[in-house]
């Protein structure tokens, strides 16, 4: 038998809340009707990048706290992590706030990871309320990953930029306010290697994990592309996309028809100078807790696979020669219960 | 209402096998019989400390898959994290195994998390089968943290060693070979910041969030530290200690005659020159994946708890002059289901 890595959850967790932040450029792109706070300041108001970075994870925390009525210790735990190292961006967030917390790391799959955690244990009647909560920074991850800013690198084309954004999704057992959308299965990742070593091109790295977890979850609930109004990867790009839907495509999977990416929806690719586009663990989290779940609220999309996908790999594990493992989990996001 | 940290498991999981390794000084300190592989290489045969890490987690897993006669496609999930940056030991660790993987970072307290983590699901019947995993290197936490080796810097007093070890655990829910121990409990830790600014002093940061989660956990459950054989804190060395036992009695929590941490317990601090004692994922890794399963499995300990600490800072935080966040995890591990 096959093994299983999706669960069918019995109690639906429900969206309560939400709430999303970002930066210059993700205010100038496409989305920007769909973000609660849109600042120029890359400090955000603080002495550092990674301070601003923290800053903007905890605005997206009371915000979707506000908005949902509560108080932090209200909440029965928050699931969050960066990209930073020692993910400091939501452990200095979290010490300001009274809530028992999970620290993760899935890179850009964090919004998808905390996600999953949060409806799993939600559902089992273990958790009551909780929050699932990313950031990234481009100042703060280009520094840490790249080169210092100042030094003005030239950027290769198939490189993407790291979003300067955070997310927070606020889940609930359901029933009371909660108008949802519900979080109906969650597909768990494993791990893929497939030898990319250009860490410039991390889409390709991931796009043979985002297709694993796909084909997962596809295999595991026996649900087919055509069930769906989008499959939502986060953070592939321009090149990464392509090549994930031409490897569905080989593999009997079409989802030509169906796929988006939150690297490709945040920016207006043709006037951002974004090269392959967006990512971050605050870009898919800014996408979804902006325009995708505002989008299933209002019925414009009845049923969505939410798949954001993680690189996981470090500068040092470059400079010793490794490539990039990826990884991507995958949710099923629906507006009614189901 | 108190805000309610700790889930009593409806159906607690069991330790179906557990396997730890360790390094040359883990090898002559007290535990070394409790070791599965100890290698006074620090390469482990591998060209670099963080390939050697990752080399140790692999073993670990391994060995634990080994000795319950799994495959790692009978697992449903990893847990796994650890202190490099962006979890490099445990996320190319896993590219070797076809398992689902949920990447954490709890530092120090990752053992707890990630036995907390896979004991909720267990219970709640979404997973059968699943392995905890972390892992330090002293020598790869030594670069990343503070100075290159050949420096040869003097270490002050109150430093701890960060344990060259890791350790695995595989749950299940339970029946078939399961001989216990059982997870029966497990408290969420909340993020606790002091004020401490002295990374050198990492058991000072921790032992107030060690505090802030056996607090929550006596209150949840009503029971008293006379309910345990052991408190098992890990790893706020011999000053954090003490630390913890005086701020528990100003609380009236009196765990005295009670309380042993993972740090103390590792290394034999008269003939080794460990300073404040262990640290590091490994070190209660190693500890609990050794020698207090074990015990609890022959029935020297009924019932103990397991309250891993991590300190959430990082050198770029610290040098922006910030204090350390703290947490810690709780779990009650039993020698019967209860």
């Amino acid at each position: 038998m096959a093994q299983q890595q999706t669960t069918c959850l019995p109690n639906p967790p429900a969206v309560l809340s939400f709430a999303n932040a970002g930066g210059k450029y993700e205010g100038d792109g496409p989305l920007a009707a769909w973000f609660d706070w849109l600042e120029t300041d890359p400090f955000f108001g603080e002495p550092s990048f990674e301070k601003a970075e923290s800053a903007l994870q905890q605005y997206a925390l009371r915000k979707a706290l506000e908005k949902a009525g509560l108080q932090d210790t209200d909440l029965d735990c928050v699931f969050g992590g960066d990209l930073l190292n020692q993910c400091i961006g939501t452990g200095y967030a979290m010490r300001n706030f009274s809530v028992p917390f999970y620290g993760l790391y899935g890179a850009c799959s964090t919004m998808g990871e905390s996600l999953s955690l949060a409806a799993l244990l939600i559902s089992a009647g273990y958790l009551t309320c909780a929050a699932a909560l990313t950031s990234s920074h481009f100042c703060s991850a280009e520094r840490q990953y790249r080169m210092p800013l100042p030094y003005g690198s030239q950027r290769c084309p198939t490189a993407q930029w790291t979003a300067t954004a955070a997310g927070c999704t606020i889940l609930t057992a359901g029933g009371g306010d909660a108008q949802g959308p519900y979080i109906t299965h969650v597909t768990r990742g494993r791990v893929v290697d497939k030898g990319i070593t250009d860490a410039n091109n991390m889409g390709a790295a991931m796009a043979p994990a985002a297709l694993d977890s796909l084909l997962a979850f596809f295999r595991d609930t026996g649900a087919s592309p055509g069930d769906f109004d989008r499959i939502i990867t986060g953070d592939l790009g321009k090149l990464g996309s392509q090549i994930l839907v031409d490897l569905a495509g080989r593999a009997g999977l079409d989802i030509a028809s169906k796929h988006s990416d939150c690297g490709l929806l945040l920016y207006d690719l043709d006037r951002q100078d974004m090269h392959c586009g967006g990512s971050g663990c605050g870009c898919s989290a800014a996408v979804l807790n902006g325009y995708l779940l505002t989008a299933l609220r209002q019925g414009e999309f009845r049923r969505i696979l939410f798949a954001p996908t993680g690189a996981l790999l470090s500068p040092t594990a470059t400079f010793q020669g490794e490539s990039i493992p990826g990884i991507c989990h995958v949710l099923c996001i629906a507006k009614d219960k189901e």
